[in-house]
C-alpha cells in the first residue's frame, strides 16, 4: 500500500511539518509551470488537513488555483480545515456556484464557525442561497450565544426512535450513512423528540437483529443544555471521556450534539486565552500573522498604562524617603532585585492557584488552605533567598548592615508575594473577574509598595539614619 | 428516567461541583451512622467519574470503606478515575485478593499508569500474581519511554485479518466485545500483524455481510510508532480528528493504540507544564495538596537562585554610576517602573511566541518575521507609554529633564524588551532548550542590566553631570 502514497507519513520518518512543506514547495513549482495534472496527481495521495495547510502556505494568487484542482468531495474537507482567513478571500475569488457548492456542503458547525469571520451581507446573501435544510440548520445555531453548546454543536447526528428493532435501525443507518459527519452514537427519542438513550454502533453489531433499541439502549445518558458554556461542555466531555456529547434545549429536546474534535480545540483555546492573560496579552483567536502590530498594540497597551498607574504608589513612596537613599546610595542598586524577586515569588504562587482554578482541581472553598500552604512555602522562600542575598550583598557592596536590610527585607517581600500571589486571585475568582487577567497588575503593585516601604524603613533602622 | 436518578445532571441544574459535593455530604453522613444500604443506595445513579471525586473528598479511614460499597465491576471503572494518590492509599488498605482482582481488570494503560506511582516493589509482587495475558500487557508498556505512544497506548482492541467477511468479523466482536474498552474501530492485520488498515462499526453495519474486510477497509491509515512522544501523537489525533490512533513497532506490526481520551489529559497537562514553566515554577503532574511545602519550595527555589544571579549585573551597573544617583536621587524613584515595564513588555512578547513555538503555529523559519513584527509593536508601545510617563513623572517630580529621562528611557527598554522577548525563546527552541523554562530570566537580565545602563547614561547627558 506505501507505493501510491509518496506524500505518506507511512513512507518515511519525516515530520509532518516536513511532508507539508514538502508538499506546498512542489506544488508551487508545478503551478508555476502549469503542470496542473502534475499537481492534482501530487495531492492524491495527501491528507485532507496537510493540504489545507500546503494552500495556507501559497502566495495569496495560487491559493485559488490549487483550490480548483480538488475533487469536490475533497474539497469541501480541505475547505473545512483551512484558516478562517483564507476561507474568507477564497470565497471572493471563487465563482458565486463553485462557493455555493462548498458552503451547502460543510458540516454547519464548521459553517457557523465560517460565517462568524464573514461580513454580514456576505453571510446573508449565502444563507439565502443555501438548501433550505443546511439553511435551517445553519439560522439554528447562529441563534445561539457565541461560546455555547449551541454555537458549537453540529446538527449532523442520527436520532431515532425506540420501538425500531436491529435490522430496522440498521436499514435506515445504510440509507443515511454519507449525510452524517460522524456517527460513533446514534441517539434515541421519543414523539417529542425528547432524548431518551443513546446507541453506539458497537451496540448494535453485539445484539441480535430482532431486539429493540428501547432493550439494548444505554438510558443513563450525559447530556448538556444548548446554553451550557463551551468551556464546561470540553470539561464533561473530559470528565467523562466520551466522544460526543448529545445538547438538548429548555424543554429536553435534542437539538445537537458537540464531538470530541472540537473540544480538543476548545481546551487549547482556553489554555491560550490563559496563558495570553498571565502574560498580560488580550487574547484572540486569530493567526499570529495576520494581525498588524496596531492591533497587536492595542493588545498591550491597556495593561501596560494600568501597571503605569500601579508604580506611582512605588514612586510614591521612594519620593517620600528620598532622604534615606540620599545618606546611602547603595541601597538604590538592590532595588531592581527586589523588585524581581517579589514579582517572581508572587508569580509563582500566582501560577499555580491560576491554573488550579482554572482547571478546577483547586476550588474557592480550599482558598485557607491554599493560602496558608503558599505562605509557608513563601517564608521557606524567603528564609533561603534571604540568607543567600546577605552573603551575596555583602560581598557586593561590603557592608554588613546594608547586607543585613537587604536580606531581610527579601524576606518580607517574598513572604508578602507569596500571600499577595496566592490570595488575589481567589479574591478576583469570587467577585467573578478572571483571575488569570486581574491578578499581575495588582500583585506586582502590592509588592512593590510595600516591598519599596519595607525596603527603605528597615534601612533608616538598621543603618540608623 | 428520571425517577431513580437523584443525582444525575438530568434532574436539576446543578453543577457537576455541586452534584459531587452533594454525593460527597451525604456518603460521609450515611457512613458514620454506618448505615452501608442507604450508601450503596445512594451510589447506583451517580457516575464512576463522579463516585471517584466524592471518595477523594472523604477523610482517609473512609475511603476504603466507600469503595467496598460498590460492585465489582463499578469498583474497576471508579479506580480507573481516582487520583493515583488515592490509588496507592487504597492498595494498602484493601485486602490481597480485592487488589488483585481490581488491578487485573483495569485496561492496561491505566494499570502502568498506577504503577508509575507504586514503590517498585509493590509493582514487581502484583505483577507477578497478574493473569499471564495482563501481566504480558502491561509488561509491553513498562517497556517503554516514560511520554511516549508506547508507554500511554492501551493494548484493548480488536485485530482481524483481512480475508474475513463482514459476518464472520461481526461473530468475532460479539464474542470479543466485552474484553476490549473502546473499540470504535476494528484494526485489520496481514499474517506478520502488520497493519494493512481500519474498519469503523459504521463501515460494518453498512456493508453487506458478504464483502470482505480488504473491500472495505480504509486503507490510508495514519498511526504512529511506540517511539513517538506523547505530545505529537496528540497534535496527530486533533489535526487528522481522529478517535484512535494505531501504534506500530518498528516492523509496522501493530502493537497498540492511542485513544482521544487520553490525549485530551495530555493536552491539558502539556498546557500546565508550559503554564508553570512561564510563571517559573517546575512542572509536576502530582495533585496540588499531596505535596508538601519542601517540595513546593525545592520546584521554585532554583529559578530564583538563577534570577539571583542574573541581578549580579543590575546591582553592579546601579553601583558603577552611583554617583549620578548622588546627585540626583530622585531618579531612584523611577527604577522600579522601568524594571517592571521592561519585564511586562518582554513578557507580552515572550508570551505570544513561546506559545506559538509550543503550538508550531509559529516556526523557527519565521524567526526574523516575528521579530521584526514584535520590535515594530514594540517601538509604538514605547512611543505611547514613553509619551505618558513624561507628562506622569513630570505631574510627579516637577523636573522636566527627569521626565525627558525616565520617558526616552522606557521607550529604549521597551524596544529591547521586545527584541529579547521575541529573540531568545527562538535561540532557546534553536539550542533544543525549552524556551517556555528558559526565558524570563534571561529577557529579565537583559532588559534589567541594559535598561538601567541606559535610564543612568541617558540622565548623565541630560542632566548634564
Amino acid at each position: 500500500m506505501a507505493e501510491n502514497q509518496p506524500f505518506s507519513l507511512r513512507q518515511s520518518s519525516i515530520s509532518r511539518q516536513e511532508l507539508v512543506e514538502l508538499v506546498r514547495s512542489q506544488l508551487e513549482a508545478l503551478l508555476q509551470q502549469g503542470n496542473f495534472p502534475g499537481a492534482k496527481a501530487l495531492l492524491v495521495p495527501v491528507q485532507p488537513a496537510d493540504i489545507a495547510e500546503a494552500i495556507e502556505g501559497l502566495p495569496k494568487a495560487m491559493q485559488a488555483i490549487a483550490f480548483r484542482l480538488l475533487s469536490k468531495q475533497e474539497a469541501i474537507e480541505v475547505y473545512e480545515y483551512l484558516d478562517p482567513s483564507v476561507q474568507q478571500s477564497l470565497i471572493t475569488e471563487l465563482r458565486d456556484q463553485e462557493v455555493l457548492d462548498i458552503v451547502d456542503k460543510m458540516s454547519p458547525d464548521d459553517r457557523v464557525r465560517l460565517f462568524d469571520e464573514l461580513p454580514a451581507k456576505v453571510v446573508r446573501q449565502l444563507l439565502q442561497q443555501l438548501s433550505p435544510s443546511e439553511r435551517e440548520a445553519t439560522s439554528l445555531l447562529l441563534g445561539y450565544k457565541v461560546g455555547t453548546a449551541g454555537r458549537i454543536m453540529t446538527t449532523e447526528y442520527l436520532a431515532v426512535k425506540e420501538d425500531l428493532t436491529v435490522s430496522q435501525t440498521i436499514e435506515r443507518v445504510r440509507v443515511l450513512a454519507n449525510t452524517s459527519e460522524i456517527i460513533y452514537y446514534l441517539y434515541v427519542t421519543d414523539r417529542e423528540r425528547r432524548l431518551t438513550g443513546i446507541v453506539s454502533f458497537r451496540d448494535l453489531v453485539i445484539a441480535s437483529s430482532e431486539q429493540r433499541l428501547s432493550e439494548i439502549m444505554t438510558r443513563d445518558v450525559i447530556f448538556v443544555h444548548t446554553d451550557t458554556d463551551q468551556e464546561e461542555v470540553a470539561q464533561i466531555i473530559q470528565r467523562y471521556d466520551l466522544v460526543a456529547v448529545p445538547v438538548v434545549d429548555t424543554e429536553n429536546r435534542l437539538v445537537g450534539i458537540v464531538t470530541v474534535d472540537d473540544v480538543l480545540d476548545i481546551v487549547e483555546q482556553e489554555a491560550t486565552e490563559d496563558i495570553y492573560a498571565l502574560g498580560g496579552v488580550e487574547a484572540g483567536d486569530d493567526n499570529y500573522f495576520q494581525k498588524n502590530i496596531f492591533t497587536a498594540a492595542r493588545k498591550r497597551v491597556v495593561w501596560l498604562f494600568v501597571l503605569l498607574l500601579a508604580n506611582t504608589g512605588t514612586t510614591a513612596v521612594i519620593s517620600a524617603q528620598e532622604n534615606v537613599l540620599e545618606q546611602v546610595v547603595a541601597l538604590a542598586a538592590f532595588i531592581p532585585l527586589l523588585i524581581d524577586a517579589g514579582g517572581n515569588v508572587g508569580a509563582q504562587s500566582s501560577t499555580v492557584v491560576i491554573r488550579g482554578l482554572n482547571l478546577k482541581t483547586v476550588g474557592i472553598k480550599k482558598a485557607l488552605q491554599v493560602i496558608t500552604k503558599e505562605t509557608l512555602t513563601g517564608v521557606l522562600l524567603g528564609v533561603m533567598l534571604g540568607i543567600a542575598v546577605i552573603f551575596w550583598a555583602y560581598f557586593l557592596e561590603g557592608s554588613l548592615p546594608i547586607a543585613l536590610t537587604v536580606g531581610i527585607s527579601l524576606m518580607a517581600i517574598a513572604i508578602l508575594a507569596a500571600v499577595s500571589g496566592s490570595g488575589l486571585p481567589f479574591l478576583f475568582g469570587a467577585l467573578g473577574l478572571d483571575p488569570a487577567l486581574m491578578s499581575a497588575p495588582f500583585i506586582t503593585s502590592v509588592v512593590d509598595v510595600l516591598g519599596v516601604f519595607i525596603y527603605l524603613t528597615l534601612a533608616r533602622t538598621i543603618l540608623q539614619l
